[in-house]
Formats: structure tokens, C-alpha cells, sequence
């Protein structure tokens, strides 16, 4: 007697992101072994992919974009959910300068010869796995894919619920680029619903199927992800970032990098939120610095010192030193010389991103020696702070973790490594 | 009117902890920057202190070994926590050995200058503080001390309880050292209580202070590391590490590999558990193989294959596949081939130390990159897997993790980086 069949039951979350981390691990097997001319051709499909739908792209924006859900957000966030075309064609363009990049997979980084002859090499191989995290950038989910992808890893990425729709539209593109290079689809994968208990998912239950999340986001996302995860994170912390500026320094050169490395791009980790002003340069450099930020526009809260060199600054509290704004504000704060400027960095900061102004050699090494951020930068904008502009192609983010990958998070550095021997039939004494 | 003095309140475990992991950060400060000459002047004091103190830390070890302790231990473990004067001596010479090693702070990784002419270098930098869980080896209180002083960092040694006075006593020759080269006695310190929760405390609550946790034990450790760390955790897992032959293999040269991958040291993580023969071989190589190891004293648990071979073996279930003996008993089964031997492998295998014994060069390079361990060897024995042995000087463990470091876990293990970016004045467009 056969038994009636048993009725589907419904999906829960819990089994969607299951079966989203089997295929992932299914497809990381196949692209840990794909000839780079594969992952290559995969990314320049998505490329036109993108340029082909840019339509499509840009409808899904709107829809993300629309007065309900827009009235919820902050204008940063608006900005930085906004497509046009030419952001889609950034995209593309990204795509195709990562495809550019060489293979990061299969490179013997290390290879010697032992005592007793066994040969060991030591040789790049894909993470595996990555859960990638991210908030209302939709930007992110083709940069993202891509670098997952030519580093052989497969991916899930959770998209911000508010970029879910344009978020699908780039995924897209990204799955076509896989599927025309004969790849298996799954090795880019978004999570397909915006409910948030994905992301606990992803952090605590999936142990099996991802190796490694990153996250990138705000504080909020930061600290749950801290909370809540089992799985190893490659850590996207906030950039709370300061530019010091010392009584040697050209003035100049002191006003073009701080007006920089908070102005040209506010919304950025790689921004400065804290200016600290060595005592020794008050009466030089106080005054006009804070003129050139508030003649930007750049709100600044500033202590006692501040407070007395310009009327337009408002009082800072103990909470604007831990406080990244992202946006056009900077706190201000004098400090007692080097010593005390590394100490308020040490205290506040994030150690991401720091910078010291001064035509003082010694100060400058001590600073860059002492100040235990990823990022340490002399005379040179903290905007920097950008795996492009360190010439390494393209980032998923900048990492404030010490182990595995610190600052910019590349290619290379979604790696891991094995070590081959090759021996005669060695034994150990 | 004076108010009465509070009286001093009982001193709880989580403030013990909270101020062990205050010195260490504190010492980790001086640690970071200490001179190449004192941290070696420390290592070496260190050594001889424990020439010094033989007889001190013989009667410490008397009596963790006393029988009421050491009737709830294994043989094994018995084996792993008895001193003699020979491992004295061993550990001595082993922190010399470490002072001997190359500074592995400081180091210019990489460099180069971009199209703006901003120079960047990444800099080799410690960890911080690292929070070092162990289970009854003594000697692993000297190893980890002192690679963690040499690589800069401050440590927080977790002995296992039953280990505890050996632990202390080796634990006051490293703290002289440190006081005899005039570093932070707080950069090396031992959790003085056996308490369990001290263990709780350094997974989940010292975030602030313990900047990655290293366990080292057995699977009751790993799983409860795997639970409860909320800090970044440098994997050691277990090792279920397999040999496989295949029928081209060198009958004599199989045989040796395979007794000393077993039998030469049980204990260790690198000792193979599982040998796997190929179909091809059965008729040549599974009756000469198994009667290697019967001979030597291995309990064999076999497959149908193996019962059939010889009338000592006895039957494996499921779980032996499954199972780390660190003891003188493997597991034998017989794969269809190459292919069958990866995926038991993949399912069965703990990503720690694999071998295959092969004449058939093609064959040996499909396995060494499939099998996705951090060790792979062709024609040389498991027991290879070991810090020393790949001739990196001395390891803490070793690692199965794929994020930061992935095999032996040495000094340079140990760091992190930095990037230092060098310009005159460069602002980002």
C-alpha cells in the first residue's frame, strides 16, 4: 500500500537559507577550480549585461527610490542608493577592471626546500563561502559578486532592504554573466527577502555552509554582527578618522588635505570626523583652518579653544569624539602636543584611518609608529583610504580587524592559502 | 562629616579577569614597540630560569600526576602532562630557539609608489593581546609565552586545570625573564584559577581586551570555543588526517609512511586516523598494509574489505570516520579510486593533514588540490604537519581555520599589518 503524499510544507526562512548556503557551498567547490579565463568571461558578460539593462536598473531604482520608502531615509543614504546611468556604467567598468586584475588563486606565495629534501610550497586557495552584509549601497552587490567571484569564492550577499529591488536588477546581471560563462548561477547569490531575521541567519546558523562574513554598514549592523556571529567576520568597522595637525606643518598644505579628507566625499569611511590641533599651532593654524571648513559648509563642533576662534562653531560634547558622521560636520578639539594627539586617537578612534600634517620627520614616524590604526597616513588625505587608490584594484571594504585581512579587502585578500609537500617517501625521526 | 570606609568587596572571578586583561593591554603598549635585544634577553633569562628551577617545577608536576588527579585521566593524557629533565631541558632550549628566530616586527611586507607619487608600505605589526586556551601539555605554557613575546604580543595563558601547578611553576620562570630584561611582567600571564568560567570569560566577555583567542584541545574545547567566542578565534581544530594509497604505489614505501603517520607519535594532531586504499590496490597492498600496523600494536577498524584481509581487524562503524583517537587504533576502508578517496575525505576530514601515497604523478597533483586541507603531502608522512618540521622555528598549534593563518601557526602567524602612506601634500580628486 503506497502512502499518500505528504503535502509541501511551507518554506520557512530557516530552510530558504539553508538551501541558499548548500548551493553556495555547492558552487564554491566548481569556482575554487574555474580557469580564470571562465571568471573572466563571466564578468565581462555581467558588464554588458548591466549596460544592457540599464533601463530595467534604473525602473527598480525608482521603485527603491519611491516617496514612502525615500521618507524614511537620511539624504546620505539617498545619495548613496541613487543609480543614474552613469553610476551603472561605473559598475560595468568596475566589473571589467576586476576581470582585468590577474588571478589571485593558485599562486605559490612561498615555496622551500627542506633539510631532508620534501619541497613545500605555499599556495593561494579561495576562502570559500562569504557571507557579505551591506547596507543601501546597491553599488556593493556588483562589486561584491565580482571580487567574490574572481577570487573564487561564492557568495551570499544580503542586500539592505532598501536598495532590495535594485539590489535584484545588478544580481541579475551578475547571474547572466555567470550562467553565459558556463558557471553555476550559484555562485553569486542574493537573499531574496528583506526580512532581517536572514541576516541572524547568516550570522549564527550557516556555520556549515559560509566561512566567512563580511559586513559593512553602519554601527548598528557592526554591533549586531558582533553580537551574533559564529562565523569568523572580516571586520568592516567604522571609520572614525582623524587628521592631526602640528605646529611645523605648512598651513597650506594643512588646510588643502583636512578641507579633503573631510569635504570631498562625506559619506565615505575613509572620512575625517575629528581634526586635532597641536597646541604649539594655535595661534597659526586654529583660525584659518576652521574658516576653511565652515566656508565650505561644514557644520564644526569644536571645544573651548575653537569656541573662542570663530563664532560660527557650536560646542562639541564627549559624544562627538566617538561620533562618525558621515556627513559635512567635523569635531575639533586642541591637544597638548603628539603624545596627547596619539592618546585621543587611541581613545576614539575606530583604527581605521589616520593622518598626521607636519614637516616634522621624527613626530611623523612617531605617529605613524604608535598611532595603531590600519591606515596611517603623513601629509596625504584620509580619503585615500580606497583599495583603488592603493592600486589594488577594487575593495569590498576597508577592514579595521588585525587578523586575516586589515585595511582595504581585495581580492587577494578574500584568499587563504595550503601548503602542497611533495616528498620521496619521508618519514619523521 | 567622613563617610566610612566601603568595605573591600570579595574580588569575583569576572573582575580577576577584567584586570588580567587590563595588563595585558597595557603591557601589550610596551611589547609592541619593545626592542628586538630585550624581548630575545627575555627569552633567554626565561631558559635559564628553567634550568634553574628543574627541581621546583618536577615537585609542581609530582603533583598534578598524584594519583587522585590522575586516575580521571587517560594514558594519553598522562603521557602529555609528565615532566622528566629531558623536556625541561626541551623547553629551554625551545625558547632559545625562539630568540634565535628573526624579529618578525617591523617588517616592510611590501612597497611601492603610486602614479601621485604617495609612497605606501605595509608593515608587519603584533596582534594585541591573545588569549591562549590549552589543555594538559605543560610545556605549551613555554611555547606559547614565548612566541607570542617574540611576535610582540601580550598573552593570557589558559592552562588546563589538571596541568595547573606544572603550568604556574614554568609560568614564574617566563615572568622572570620579562623582569629580568625590564619588560611588563603583565605581558605573560597565567589565569591563576582552575575555574571553568575563566574560560567563559575569555570568549565572550573580554572583547576589549583579547584581540583573537587560540584554543588548543580537544573536541569538547574546539566546540565550546565555537559557541561561546565572541572575539576572533585562530582555529585549532581537531586533525582526522587520512592517508590514501593507490594502486601505483610503492608497496615498501606505503608501508612506511603508513606505520609512521599512526605510530610514531599517537597523540599529536598530525598522526593519521583513517588510511584509505584504493579498489585497485586490495589485491597488492590492503593485506601487507594492515599487517604493518597489527604488528606494531595498532588496533585496526576496518571495512568489509579489511575483516576479509585479516582476522585481527574489527569491524568499523560509522562514527569511526567521524572519530580523532589520538591513540593507536586507525580506521581502514577501501575507495573506488581517486575521486571516491577526495570525497571521503571532503565529508569525513577535519581540513587539518592529508596524504597520498602515489607514484601516478597526475593523480597525486588532482589530490593536492582538491583535497581543501591545510596540509597536503605526496609521498611523505602526516606527521610532517608541524611548525618546526615546514622549518618555521617553533608553532602554537595549528590551524584549520581558512582566515588568517591556515596551517602551522608560528611568530609570523602571530601579526597583523599596517599600511603607512608617505606624501607631500596629496589630496584625492
Amino acid at each position: 500500500m503506497s502512502t499518500p503524499p505528504t503535502p509541501i510544507k511551507q518554506q520557512s526562512l530557516a530552510d530558504l537559507m539553508r538551501a541558499l548556503g548548500a548551493a553556495a557551498r555547492a558552487a564554491s567547490k566548481v569556482l575554487a577550480f574555474a580557469p580564470e579565463e571562465l571568471k573572466n568571461a563571466a564578468l565581462s558578460h555581467a558588464a554588458a549585461a548591466l549596460r544592457g539593462s540599464q533601463a530595467k536598473i534604473l525602473a527598480a531604482n525608482e521603485l527603491d527610490l519611491r516617496p514612502a520608502a525615500a521618507l524614511e531615509m537620511s539624504v546620505a543614504q539617498l545619495e548613496r542608493l541613487r543609480l543614474d546611468g552613469a553610476r551603472i556604467e561605473a559598475m560595468a567598468t568596475g566589473l571589467e577592471a576586476i576581470a582585468a586584475l590577474p588571478d589571485p588563486i593558485g599562486v605559490t606565495l612561498q615555496k622551500w626546500k627542506r633539510p631532508n629534501q620534501m619541497r613545500i610550497r605555499r599556495v593561494s586557495v579561495p576562502l570559500g563561502v562569504i557571507g557579505m552584509i551591506y547596507e543601501s549601497r546597491p553599488n556593493v552587490t556588483a562589486d561584491a559578486g565580482a571580487l567574490c567571484l574572481k577570487s573564487g569564492n561564492s557568495v551570499i550577499l544580503r542586500a539592505g532592504s532598501e536598495s532590495r529591488r535594485s539590489s535584484a536588477a545588478i544580481h541579475e546581471c551578475l547571474v547572466e554573466g555567470l550562467i553565459r560563462a558556463g558557471l553555476p548561477a550559484a555562485a553569486i547569490q542574493l537573499v531574496p527577502t528583506g526580512d532581517r531575521a536572514a541576516v541572524g541567519h547568516m550570522l549564527a546558523d550557516m556555520a556549515e555552509y559560509i566561512d566567512v562574513i563580511v559586513p559593512r554598514g553602519g554601527r548598528k549592523l557592526i554591533e549586531r554582527v558582533q553580537r551574533e556571529a559564529r562565523v569568523p567576520v572580516i571586520g568592516h568597522l567604522e571609520g572614525i578618522c582623524h587628521v592631526y595637525v602640528d605646529g611645523t606643518s605648512d598651513l597650506e598644505m594643512a588646510a588643502r588635505i583636512v578641507l579633503n579628507s573631510k569635504m570631498r566625499r562625506t559619506g565615505i569611511c575613509g572620512a575625517a570626523e575629528t581634526l586635532l590641533i597641536d597646541a604649539g599651532a594655535v595661534q597659526t593654524h586654529l583660525r584659518p583652518l576652521l574658516a576653511v571648513l565652515l566656508n565650505a559648509g561644514c557644520e564644526v563642533r569644536g571645544d573651548s579653544n575653537c569656541l573662542l576662534a570663530d563664532p560660527r562653531v557650536k560646542p562639541a560634547t564627549e559624544q562627538d569624539w566617538h561620533t562618525e558622521y558621515l556627513d559635512a560636520i567635523i569635531s575639533v578639539r586642541v591637544v597638548a602636543g603628539l603624545d596627547a594627539a596619539i592618546e585621543h586617537i587611541s581613545r576614539y578612534g575606530s583604527q581605521h584611518t589616520d593622518c598626521i600634517v607636519s614637516e616634522d620627520a621624527a613626530a611623523a614616524e612617531k605617529f605613524l609608529t604608535h598611532v595603531d590604526s590600519a591606515i596611517v597616513l603623513h601629509n596625504a588625505s584620509t580619503q585615500f583610504a580606497d583599495g583603488g587608490e592603493f592600486g589594488m584594484g577594487a575593495e569590498i571594504g576597508i577592514s579595521t580587524s588585525k587578523i586575516h585581512a586589515r585595511g582595504p579587502v581585495g581580492v587577494e585578500q578574500l584568499t587563504s592559502y595550503k601548503y602542497i609537500v611533495s616528498g620521496k617517501g619521508q618519514i619523521r625521526d
